[in-house]
């Protein structure tokens, strides 16, 4: 059995180098940039109206309120070429081109356009540049907008479209496929008779998967025989990672372990001091990982977060893919047999400037509808048979932590 | 002007009811449900053996180490019926129904079977009930296992995968469109004329809605002219969200709200005391909500964190879709000219046991550039002129906080 952080040292020792793809800018909603992005032009590309109203020498209006002519009009799209002389000014929409000769912006509202003599009255004066942002104030031409390594969101999609970056190198996201094990499982429009369940695991580890921007492959149920594992597992290995659920533990009908060696799988690990999840299994051949994950619906919930969640994060190009951890104060005494780090079912609140962190009931590794009211994972160290009400405790925060907040 | 929390109670004083819909358990991830779900069976089905071993009577291994007697084995997944006699032991693998007159289960790892002899050997003893998880423990049948109004995450999928729950109602979600207006805008595949820059609002709005689980439709690039523009309102007004990007300020080309005024759409608000949005529109007609949003990109990007989630996400079903609001500790001193509250982008980092909120410094409400580093808005409260450094403000995390971190 080994530590947990030995488990992420072999995890991280193992991954595949990255591979790079070209998409489209509307298909890069959260993906990962493979390169720095360029200013292919000063941003603003002119000196730019920042509001509504007319645009002035600031020498002119120094003994505000005073009256000026109106020179005429440029609105924001416009392509003419305008010049300002002394004692005129010329209305301006936000994001116009500020004409030459002026240097500043007076607002619409400190100022009043009398039609019948053409002229207007601006009733404050101003400072030089005052509402003009001037041209490569945001960018200029050549600097770096966005950084590789960047996940994209809506924000950076609107500095990709500033620049016209229809086309983006992205990191490629890992192929991942899912597959279940059990004689006891059947599918869920099936009726259970008796000794069955309906198959759990494969729609939540597929929507762990799913949450994290990857659609996976549903390879099916397996049934406890080593051929037919055999078969389904050679299968999967074409894809970058494959999650077997179930027959990774110690009886003799977990058939995980011995069928990869046979397949010139390398076992990486198989057993990790951590609670849920102890036979955990992680292995790789030349082109693939692979996952056995334990078949309890809890257990697998958990050791997806735990190891699955940092391998497919960091292939996707994320450099920092693991749980958001907190430290917040204890609300309920727990305990545990001391020996494996333990990760247990919590609410955690930021309730008057600290995280108050509620063990949820449950009724362990098989009871996802008490878990599933959780949206935290409290972290309950291998060296502590208790922790009392009151004391600091680390938690992760579960990715839907938000919408179950 | 009127003050956020008015325009707040205008806009939930406007909402349409919610309406359901049956969707197939697998496009219901992230939806919300709209009916309780009930356990349509026992979970466990049957007393279960929690681990692999053999099913015993407690009473036969009080005085362990003993042997006993191997009468058969029971696989999880097995229609057998099996029953235990004094001084027997049957093997059972994780998930096996328990068989009739055994009341614990030891783990494989504390017991020796001599296939020689046919007797296992248990080295300690047990509770009754030790190893097995009982019929109904996590759930029997009629009892509540999901709650309307609960955000369907991958551990509800697995609750209801195991009540075979292959259809469920959920709250629609809105059908929402997305309009921008301005003679300077030109699509992201052209390339700048003097005075033009790139429309990069309809793609991060678009990304907004996308992220809260909604496709929406770009209707295009409107040009600042009346006819025009109620023309491609009117088209959008069969949607349930309409928003425009542009257009809703006090220029004389702003043509949203004579327009809306003119299509028979009322305006709830037009003017609220924040910064940056407050030119931010709302307006309803019969069906449909419309939201005319500032035209700079940071008061698109802001005024929908602000104004349009709440709307999209409770008209989803969610029952607070607001940011998630952490108080911590300024970093760096703001100041502001009061009278509005302002949101202004920031790093909030967890740290030490508090939050610690770093100001991003930017060049205004078009630098979507600097915008972008941030992954939380500071709220500045409107009576405010300065905050200095070691101050607690509230700040709102950003929806991609996570992998913004």
């Amino acid at each position: 059995m080994i530590s947990i952080e030995e488990a992420h040292r072999r995890i991280l020792d193992n991954l595949p180098p990255l591979r790079k793809e070209r998409v489209g800018f509307q298909e890069s909603l959260g993906r990962v940039l493979a390169e720095d992005v360029l200013a292919d032009m000063d941003v603003p590309p002119f000196d730019r109206a920042a509001v509504d109203g007319y645009a002035l020498r600031s020498v002119d209006v120094r003994a505000a309120p005073v009256e000026l002519e109106l020179a005429g009009e440029l609105r924001a799209g416009s392509e003419a070429d305008a010049t300002l002389g002394p004692g005129q000014v010329i209305a301006v929409t936000t994001g116009a081109p500020i004409p030459a000769g002026a240097d500043a912006v007076q607002w619409l509202e400190h100022a009043q356009h009398s039609p019948d003599t053409g002229r207007v009255r601006i009733r404050k004066s101003l400072e030089p540049g005052d509402n003009i942002v001037p041209r490569g104030a945001e960018a200029c031409r050549g600097t770096k907008v966005l950084s590789a390594g960047c996940t994209l969101g809506p924000q950076d999609l609107a500095v990709l479209a500033t620049f016209g970056r229809t086309r983006i190198n992205v990191w490629q996201r890992p192929r991942v496929a899912v597959l279940v094990t059990g004689d006891e499982l059947i599918e869920i429009h099936e009726t259970p008779r008796r000794g069955q369940i309906r198959n759990s695991n494969a729609y939540s580890l597929s929507a762990q998967v799913q949450r994290m921007g990857i659609q996976p492959d549903y390879l099916g149920i397996v049934r406890d025989d080593p051929v037919e594992l055999g078969r389904s597992i050679a299968g999967g290995l074409d894809r970058d990672v494959l999650i077997v659920s179930g027959g990774a533990s110690v009886g003799k009908y977990d058939y995980l372990k011995s069928v990869l060696q046979d397949l010139n799988v390398t076992i990486l690990f198989s057993r990790v001091a951590v609670r849920p999840g102890k036979p955990t299994v992680f292995a790789r051949n030349r082109s693939a990982l692979v996952f056995g994950l334990p078949g309890n619906p809890v257990s697998s919930f958990v050791s997806f977060e735990i190891f699955v969640r940092p391998v497919l994060g960091r292939m996707c190009g994320h450099s920092r893919p693991d749980l958001f951890r907190v430290g917040g104060v204890l609300q309920e005494a727990m305990s545990q047999a001391p020996g494996r780090t333990s990760f247990l079912p919590a609410i955690a609140r930021w309730d008057e400037g600290a995280w108050r962190i509620h063990p949820v009931s449950w009724k362990g590794s098989g009871d996802m509808i008490g878990f599933s009211r959780s949206n935290a994972l409290v972290v309950f160290p291998g060296d502590r048979g208790s922790i009392s009400a009151g004391e600091h405790v680390e938690s992760l925060l579960l990715p839907d932590f938000f919408i179950r907040s």
